[in-house]
Formats: C-alpha cells, structure tokens, sequence
C-alpha cells in the first residue's frame, strides 16, 4: 500500500495473493471432494500492530471481491465497493486497525474459481470445479489468516453472504473471533432466496453460449448471466427505494412508445446493471457462489440453531435493515435469539431504512455509529477473552 | 351449458366466440393503433333473467383465460380456474346469477392475439401485433356485452389483472357497472412490479427460438418463458408460504448432491410450474399482457387518481391480502382513499393470509363469505342506481 492520498481514503492499494505451497495445499471441501492447490486474492489497509490482535476481517457478498477501499490506479473511475467504511477516520480506521479482505473460493476476482485452470486438466474447470460452501471460503480464508500469523481476528465483518462468512467464522473458528458482525443476513437461506438464485441460475444455463460451462474463449454467456443479475437487483431494493427512485417515470420521453423497447425507467436501470455486471463477472461463479449461498444452514446438522451456535465464543453485534425483504429483519432475531440463549453478549438493532438489502452499502453514518461505538468498546464486551 | 353433474358444479361448459362483425369491427386502441376483426372466446354459467340485470363480468388475471369453472369434457383432469367460486351455491351462485367470462385480447386462449392470423399478412402477428392496454382489454368485452344486449352488469370482478379490468371497467363505462369487486390488485403497476415483468420479458426475448416472434410452427421459446414464469411464481407466494410449502427441504433425497441438479423442493416446484406454463400458453402472449399491466396507470392523464375516479359510479367492495408483496394492501388502500374521496360506496377488508398474491385464489371460504354478503346487499349499496 502506498501513501494516503485523500483525507479519509486508503490511497492507492494492490491486490496480493497468497497460494496454498505448504501440505496439505488442498483444501477438504463439505461435499467431500478436494481441492488445490488454492489461491486467494486479499488486500490489506493500515498496519498491523505487534501482536497482531487489530486485525479486521471484512467479508465480501455474492458479488464483491477482495477490493474494500482505495483505488488500483489513481484514474480508477470508482474506489473498492466498501470504501465509505474503510479508511483514515471510517468506521474501519485504517489509523487504529489492519483491515483484511480476501475473495471466496469459487470467486472470478483473483482467488481459486470455476474460471481457473484445473491443474489436472491445464484447461479451466468450468462445471468440473467442485461445489464450495460458505464453511468452505472460510476454511480457505483461515489458511491465509495462519499465513498472515494473526492468531485472533480482532473483528470478522460482512453484509449479506458476508454476513454468513461472519457468522461460519464464529462458529467454525471460535478462539479466532473476538468480535463478529454479521450485517444483513440469515443463519439459513430462506426458500424464497433458494428460488431467486435457482432462477438466476436457469437462466445463465439456459443461454446457449454457456455451452455447459466451457465458453472461456468464447462468447460468454451474457444475456443469461444478465437476466440473472437483473433478478439480483429487484430483491436488492425495496418496493419504496423502486418507487422514490423510478416510480412510473418513462425513460428519455413524455409519452409512452407502446413498444417492446425501454419504456420505463426502471427498466433502463436494470438494462444497464445487467450489461455492467457481465462486463466483470463470470457467469460459472455466479452458480457457484450462489450455489453457496443456497446450501448456508448453521441449524445443522442438529437442525437446532441454538446447539450449533454453542460453540461461539465472539461478542456480536447484529445488524438489519427494516426493508430489507432478501434477508428481512426476523432471521437477524433469530440468529439473536439463538446466541442470547447460549449466553452470547449481543447487540442487535434494526435500521429503519427504505433502501432494502442495498441499505448494508449505502447506509453509511448509521451503520459507522454503531460500528465504532462496537469496535471501541470491545474490551467490555463480555466473551471471555 | 349441459345439464349440472355434480352438486355445486356448472358442469360441462363450451366456449363460446364473438366476432366482431358489423362496423365498427376494428377497435380503435390507446396507442392510436386500429386493430380488427376482433374476436373474443367467452364462457357463460347460469341464465340471464329477463331484464339481463343479473350478469356478473369475471375478468381474468395475466395467465387466466375464460373457462372459470366447470369441465369441458367430463375427462377433464381440473375445472376451470376459478371453479371453487363459481356454481350453484358458491360465491357467484349461478342459480341466480348469470357469470360471464371472456379471454383478454392479446391472450392465447380463444381471443385475438400475438398467435392469430393477421388478416395482413395471412400469418401470425407475433410482434406486428399492436400493443394492446387494459382499457382495450376492456373496450373489447364491451362489445361483447353489447352484443349480449346486458344494458348494466350486476358486477364486474377479478384478481390481480382481473382486478385492474373491473377497476377501469367502471371508470370506463360507469352506467354499466353496478357492483365492483377488485380483488389483490393496484390501481397503477408500481417499479418494482414492471421491473418483474421486464425480466421475464428479457428472458423470453433472449431465448434464441424466439425469433422475432415468429417462433409459430416451430420450436418454441420454452426456455426463457420458462424462466419468465418461474420468476412470476415467486411472486405469487410469500415468503412465509414458501417456507411453510418447502423450508429447505431436500427433492428425494436426504442429503445433498452439491451439483447442479435440482437439489431442494422449491427447485422442483419451480421447474414443474415452468414446464406445465410452457405447455399451455404463448411466450408472445406473455409479452403483450405483462405490456398492458406495465400500462396500467389509473391515475393518468392527470396523475390525480381521486380525479380519474370522480366519474365512478359502481358500490364497491375492495379486497387485499396482508402477505401479496406484489400487489400489497396499501396499494388497495389508495384505491379505497380515492373512491372515498369521491364519496362513492367502499367496502373494504384486508384478509389475513399467509397465501401471498395467490391468495385470492386459495382463500375460498373467507371470500365467498364476503362476496356473497356484498351481492345480496346490493340494493342497500348508495350508488344512485
């Protein structure tokens, strides 16, 4: 990372990346297949001290990647998708904390993905990468933890499937976490959920360029993966966020077309979210990752969530959002409940907010109070370390 | 009609077509386009009386189509779609009432659509097919009434697009309507619901065997009206019932395949939903009616919608369902507001239901209740007829 170059940025950072060298490279998945060896793109902002117990580990969502804060370039059009929480004076200050992320498994930015060469192969797996898991991208992220030396994570973070990673990280590293908050989120992808990500997914595979999954070289499979995306966004607004943003508003005219072309705003906001995404996302990780999401249950394999949260030892702070219908506020109570029942010091609060699931990007003040008010108080939360 | 054959049933029903024969047998329609000869599939359930003012306009929803109730053949493996509302002694008793359905222009089930001949070109019309509203939906089923020599409906009714029709039926023809009944609907398609309906639109016209439209007699775009439905079928549930219907629940199996196979019970919902649609209905059809909800805007041309509804003279009874998240209750709320506004009769009732939209097809009890109660009433209703 070099200089700060504006009050409250990173400045200009570079993605690093860490392979699996050492035994075991591979990485024993859920499913029970193997994979290795594993790359993982990271990035890192601020310093670590000399115990290396300031270390905060941000998680990113179905779409993100391993870039929170700062620019690549200084003529980058736009700073990592997290950029308003991660910085000098930010709700993660990067004066008082080391701020880590890397990209999931199954990802297309960097780390270990369908769109890798398979070693066994030479060729990109495609379809042959195996199925991963949340517990998996967190297993994964646990080797680059090791390598780092951090031997406690002062904080694991994340929004939406970061959520989850938050949460698999308490359960599956307890003596690793000293702080989790999971923001955003469900201990357990709801059949709704299930249902957007299986459509999502007809969709990519029902366009003919997918050709099962081996289009690298090709034609991607874009009209499918934009279909996909475009479904993605609905449930990432509220119907009110929708109507204050576009209401009925026609798209550059005063009278209806009566045609088939653009007609109404929204509809040209998410022609140009579908084009934009296929310009930097790979449709194979869109099944994966979404693949992912649909399998993330803490209740099992006991189906009980209070017992499979026993294990935790982080003081949580849980935040949702009131129109957040993707992941609506009861499933943030019921991971509440569940830890409070096992004794677990937890903070919940619901914010009231319009923009739905998007709120975890946007809602930025809000989300920074109680963050920082979290973060600085960490030495009185009662978690037994 | 043949004789009744079951208690309760109407029995064996025909399909019966109107054509529009004498001048004007083209209808002039909101977008300036002129489209004709028209004609219209319809079915009738019990008998007008001798003044014909005991007919009751059932108007269908976006894959309905005019076979209500009853079988047309005795084989017939379901009656028609709104059976469970529709016989003698059901909410619409035909002992008493004569119950008419007719399909939508720009359907697929009997009417004038994307898949007639254009009496042009001696071909289909696929998308040389005018884009039709649903006040020309409306303006259709008025000649058939006027055909029918009906002078007033004793009630106009329907859910969710059949909603939309009854709302614009009594705003477009007043002195021809008596009693109201709309049902899980909204008085203009909010972001959100375009935004919906866009998407399974993009995946119908992504799919290659579409075309252009000029898919007929050939392989069909089962693929992306496939997707088109399944995304529509998410939004007819709530994510109470789908949880309720299929949690997380495994398809024939009792632990996971992590492949890309149908894995949980929502999947399999879906995939059978989509395939059966594929079956029975018309992807350029599909278009044309998602089209004329995105239209439907009763509030137009003033934007004012107590103006647009100050010549209304039907009674009203204006139902909604506390889990439809795509027409929600506060939608029917603004409807109710502004036919107050305008001192016109409202009964008004939101039904707790956990059924989402669909609900106005599974609450049977609850709405035969209050449906029956209204009609019988109607005398008393202050409508000034």
């Amino acid at each position: 990372m070099s200089s700060i170059t504006e009050p409250g940025s990173v400045g200009i950072v570079e993605t690093k990346y860490f392979t699996f060298a050492e035994p075991p490279n591979e990485l024993q998945l859920e499913s029970g297949k193997k994979l290795g060896p594993i790359t993982l793109a990271y990035e890192m902002y601020g310093e670590m001290n000399e115990d290396k117990s300031n270390c905060i580990l941000i998680l990113h969502a179905l779409s993100g990647d391993a870039h929170v804060a700062g620019k690549h370039h200084p003529d980058d059009r736009k700073p990592g998708w997290w950029d308003s929480m991660v910085g000098p004076g930010k709700a993660f200050d990067t004066t008082k904390y080391c701020v880590i992320c890397s990209n999931v498994i199954g990802g297309c930015k960097g780390s270990t993905g369908p769109s890798s060469i398979d070693p066994a192969t030479g060729k990109p797996y495609g379809l042959r990468f195996p199925i991963v898991t949340i517990a998996d991208m967190v297993n994964a992220q646990k080797h680059l933890i090791d390598h780092l030396g951090i031997k406690q994570l002062f904080c694991v973070v994340g929004g939406s499937m970061g959520g989850m990673q938050a949460l698999q990280w308490a359960v599956s590293y307890p003596d690793m976490v000293k702080l989790a908050i999971p923001i955003a989120t469900t201990a357990r992808l709801s059949a709704q959920a299930i249902a957007f990500n299986a459509v999502g997914r007809h969709a990519i595979m029902a366009d003919p360029n997918f050709a099962g999954g081996d289009y690298y070289g090709k034609q991607i499979p874009s009209a499918g993966l934009r279909i996909a995306r475009m479904i993605g966004h609905i449930t990432y607004l509220s119907d009110k966020s929708m109507h204050r943003k576009f209401g009925r508003g026609l798209q550059d005219k005063t009278a209806p077309s009566y045609d088939f072309g653009t007609e109404f705003q929204v509809e040209s906001y998410l022609n140009y979210q579908g084009d934009e995404f296929v310009k930097r996302f790979d449709a194979n990780s869109y099944l994966y990752i979404t693949k992912a999401m649909d399998y993330f249950d803490l209740s099992q394999p006991s189906g009980d969530l209070k017992k499979e949260l026993s294990r935790v030892k982080a003081a949580f702070l849980v935040i949702s959002f009131s129109s957040d219908w993707l992941f609506p506020p009861y499933m943030s109570k019921e991971i509440v409940t569940a830890l409070r029942r096992n004794n677990v010091d937890v903070t919940y609060t619901e914010i009231q907010s319009d923009y739905g699931h998007d709120a975890f990007l946007l809602e930025t003040d809000t989300l920074t109070n109680l963050i920082v008010n979290f973060l600085e108080y960490a030495d009185q939360r009662d978690n037994g370390f």
